[in-house]
């Protein structure tokens, strides 16, 4: 009894929420942290405390997990295991950091366990979804391996011929920094690496281009098998994974779903003419049970299903089916009456209203709205803003009539309308806070958010055009897994993020004023050369654009020459190590998520099968 | 009769072979046309005979063709339409250009015709592989269209946004060349085009980072929204119908073989206690005829298993798998005596040849060659070029030894074996043409090529590991429909070079020596900054090089802001137009391909059908 309780309190939502805010705080103090967001810095012995705090809260969740939780399961689930580990080692560096800096040794004071974070929220039970896309991944590395393997050897192969090819043609300089070309087996490997990501095409080429055009050959039979195959073939490899390890979560979930439905059934089941069978008054009480908030239209509407010959009971066959039959999505119309049409009936259904109604759902209503927008985007593009307010107040109008037509419950069901009023009220707000700033002063930012959202308006039209229709939906059924993958990306981010800090931190400053990045060993260097000295690990936000930037990976060689200048040609692994799983593991892996969705999307309604594939790529 | 004459003539492999030859001479006179490659012109007066005779060659073959074809299928048929309608074509092209010539107005002399020649190739017959994919990529276009319009247009509203945030601060300058920063829609719209590509990222960005680090958001979403969601809808997209056109033209393809087959049964049909059968002796005299150069004991094979219960006849069930079964690879072991065996049997059987041929058949014989490339690998690494010519007698005893043991027929089945020996002799003949030149002139390309073919040597290693099997036995299961996308982009690659050359041909110079590619309008230019000077249209093999580097994509925008420059904004469309087509749809079908061969390769022996479709993916 206790237990249940206990277990009901732990999967209620406020705790969940109270779980993920205080981690989520905990992976933000990064900001605040040294090297902290400029004007956000607070010192250590504030920030420790706040994550003391946080620890305790994900302890005492965990606490109470270990509850209710029959003695050794709660040990052998790693997950538990990983969380506790994680706190000690917090706790350890923690406590190290204070003797070390109130020992008056603060240059060698590193939160080492920061990187550590992101293993609280991958490894909590809620993060289900986040530690399966990491599973994937995991699982799909020892197939990409070989190739890698491969990969890297055609790379020494490569680089092994254009070290003997070219280190008899001293004569021969790169014409970015005028050093060697080709000089020492290393830098081969690294500047033919980075021409895989196509990042330093064709400079690299054109010193030996210039001298002799045969050695273009060199360089295009590289291309093509280490780009255009290699990576290929990465791809290739990871798709496949992905389907098979997919093909089996199904197919394990579905034996246990069918094993748990097998013993729900042999608890419910009575004998009917010497068979075993749920009867229809079995049914509604497991239904109330079960679903206590859906109608007893829904209970009755799958019974109906169920029982197809209308006996009165299910045998254990069409029982299995119920999982299946959950899962469709039965939208219950109820007659819900429009607010206005309970309060005044007689204003609702006077002729004048009814009138109202039948223009708005004209399809010249929308057609009309819809030119609006064409007229308001070349009102844009001609800065004619004083119209602006025109636009808005007709815009308004389009939302208070289709509130007032369809109410409110059907209004929110299409995104476009949610998308739209979020918007044009938006729009509303700014442009009330501009007015009464004007006076007091010019907002620049202020007017750019108004902007953007003038021109967001604008995306209205893509919904209303049919061909576009499908790939939206395509994406909106897909969005909430994309999301999934974002948290991968996120954790990867804040753990490079957190170790660029720790090493780079505050050698380079963005201040344009500031020569050569602050740092005179990057003086004539690409980077300085090239603006980059904002691309930094100066905080935490702009270390995530840097790597971004990083990941969209053009440039990259120059950003990584500029961090390898202040420090060693070692820091090449960090960039490269990046690259390898971001780029190549992470991308691709989204990259075949995206192709298995639509794949998908075609097949939506041919058979059970892929409907639960695409259940669980929701899921995922 | 005569007909069946013409057509096996018209089959035959000399004039398929003469065919193809007069196909590439023309395609090849481009090399010696203005502009020519160096050293290589020729005069409008000799090249235009030969392209003459190209035609009449071409010509007489369509001809022969007609000959034999019945009536209406001739002209019904696009693939000769074509072909007739691009000589007349060319020879108008040719006659205005003599004219145009010789009545002294050289300089509106242009060979509008050139880009044309490839359709020659596309259309005759035996292009049927290449004509495929064509079509392909046909079929997948209005697919992908939707996309590209949502695509467009979602770039064409980011450019307002920016055009409207950014115009508001002047001040901002792109560092590249001091131009205002977002200041033209086109601009802006060609430089967000050029964010999808990342070939400007992150240089695009840096001068709004510098001045607000919130900025980088627009950009972010912009690359997650325009490269990260859409190109991989792309790709999603032509992947989807790529498999949709395959599984279709199999259908197809599996429809008339049935009908084929069933027409030959009833041929051949005899009643046999009241059904309609082939009968064994039937069989016998079919295959004599059909397969003349397969022994007696294949075609009793074949009848082993068709006719399972030996009853000495077959019915139509089993007569329409026959071409299933003839697509079985069957090799005959046929027990060929080694050469020596039959000349010398005495030297053969001794004692010591049995000896020496146990141990080349030993494993360790493999293992003690592999560690003598690995060797071979330090000694090249460190310079010791006088241990070559032990590493070369070591290598040519390993195959003169492998060729005394298997004998050359088995030694030829082996991949690796005729690799080896190809860059073993080829290593010899090079190194004594190099030994006998020495004392004449020192030759640094013959110890280029040297060089390349002892380093290729190395490769041999990665086929005797067995974990890269897989993958190697995959990529050449693959190679030859490789060829064929390699087939596509040389059409593409040949039309955008011709036309390259006839509007950019000799403006600019790729002589170092001369400043500004020795166009004025590209002082200062980053074009000439990044030396990319040799990257140009001056004749057919620079192009070739130019459109290489373009479809790798990286700095194209700085390539084609150098053609720009010398002439107008306009010709962004040739650019974005060859990135468009090589880079989104071809470089993504051959993805599509990849991915595909790889899906099968996997499930090679579970089916039928999917043989049926691995059997279309070679041909494709």
């Amino acid at each position: 009894e206790n237990s249940v309780k206990l277990y009901n309190l732990y999967t209620h939502w406020l705790p969940k929420v109270v779980a993920y805010f205080f981690i989520l705080l905990l992976l933000s103090l990064a900001i605040f942290e040294k090297p902290a967001v400029p004007g956000l810095e607070i010192e250590y012995y504030v920030t420790m405390p706040m994550e003391v705090i946080c620890l305790i809260v994900i302890g005492s969740r965990l606490f109470h997990l270990k509850l209710f939780s029959p003695g050794k399961t709660f040990y052998s689930d790693k997950k538990n295991l990983v969380v506790m580990a994680t706190m000690v080692v917090v706790v350890i560096d923690m406590i190290s950091y204070i003797a070390l800096v109130n020992s008056g040794q603060a240059m060698y004071a590193y939160r080492w366990s920061r990187p550590l974070r992101p293993l609280l929220l991958v490894n909590i039970k809620e993060g289900r979804q986040i530690r399966r896309a990491f599973r994937n991944i995991r699982r799909t590395l020892p197939d990409i391996l070989n190739v890698l393997v491969l990969f890297f050897l055609s790379i020494a192969l490569f680089a092994l011929m254009a070290l003997k090819i070219f280190e008899r043609r001293p004569e021969l300089r790169l014409y970015t920094d005028n050093s060697p070309y080709f000089k020492h087996y290393g830098d081969i490997y690294f500047q033919l690496y980075v021409l895989v990501t196509t990042a330093n095409s064709p400079d690299i080429m054109m010193p030996a281009f210039d001298s002799n055009k045969w050695f273009s050959l060199f360089f295009i039979v590289y291309v093509v098998v280490c780009l255009y195959l290699f990576m290929s073939i990465i791809l290739a490899v990871i798709y496949k994974n992905y389907r098979k390890h997919l093909k089996n979560e199904i197919k394990k979930s579905v034996f246990i779903k069918r094993v748990k439905l097998e013993r729900a059934f042999n608890e419910l089941k009575e004998e009917v003419g010497g068979k075993s069978v749920v009867t229809e008054k079995t049914w509604y009480v497991l239904m109330k049970e079960v679903l206590p908030n859906k109608t007893q239209v829904y209970y009755s509407l799958l019974w109906l299903v169920l029982d197809k010959d209308a006996n009165g009971y299910i045998d254990q066959k069409m029982f299995l089916q119920v999982a299946d039959l959950l899962n469709v999505e039965v939208s219950e119309i109820r007659n819900q009456k429009h607010l206005i049409e309970k309060y005044w009936p007689h204003v609702y259904n006077s002729s004048v209203s009814i009138a109202v109604r039948q223009v708005v759902m004209h399809k010249f209503f929308r057609y009309f709205f819809d030119l609006a927008i064409v007229v308001n985007a070349f009102f844009i593009g001609f800065n004619l803003d004083e119209a602006e307010w025109f636009f808005l107040s007709v815009f308004t109008c389009e939302i208070i009539l289709k509130l007032y037509t369809y109410g409110f419950s059907e209004f929110c069901r299409r995104f476009w309308n949610i998308f739209d009023f979020i918007v044009i009220s938006a729009a509303f707000i700014a442009t009330i806070i501009e007015a009464a700033l004007e006076e007091l002063q010019y907002s620049r930012e202020t007017l750019d958010v108004l902007l953007v959202l003038r021109i967001l308006r604008l995306l209205k039209l893509v919904g209303s055009i049919d061909r576009f229709k499908i790939i939206i939906g395509t994406l909106t059924n897909i969005a909430p897994s994309m999301f999934t993958y974002g948290g991968v990306l996120f954790v990867f981010y804040y753990v490079f993020a957190i170790i660029g800090m720790e090493v780079w931190g505050t050698m380079l400053s963005g201040d344009v004023n500031i020569t050569f990045c602050n740092n005179p060993k990057l003086n004539g260097s690409e980077f300085a050369r090239d603006h980059y000295c904002n691309n930094n690990f100066s905080d935490l936000l702009t270390s995530f654009v840097l790597l971004f930037e990083l990941m969209v990976v053009n440039q990259w060689h120059v950003l990584t020459s500029g961090f390898v200048a202040v420090t060693s040609a070692w820091a090449r692994l960090y960039f490269v190590a990046f690259h390898l799983l971001v780029v190549i593991v992470v991308l691709n892996i989204f990259l075949a998520f995206i192709l298995e969705a639509f794949m998908l999307e075609s097949s939506l309604s041919t058979g059970k099968f892929s409907n639960a594939v695409e259940e669980k790529i929701k899921e995922m």
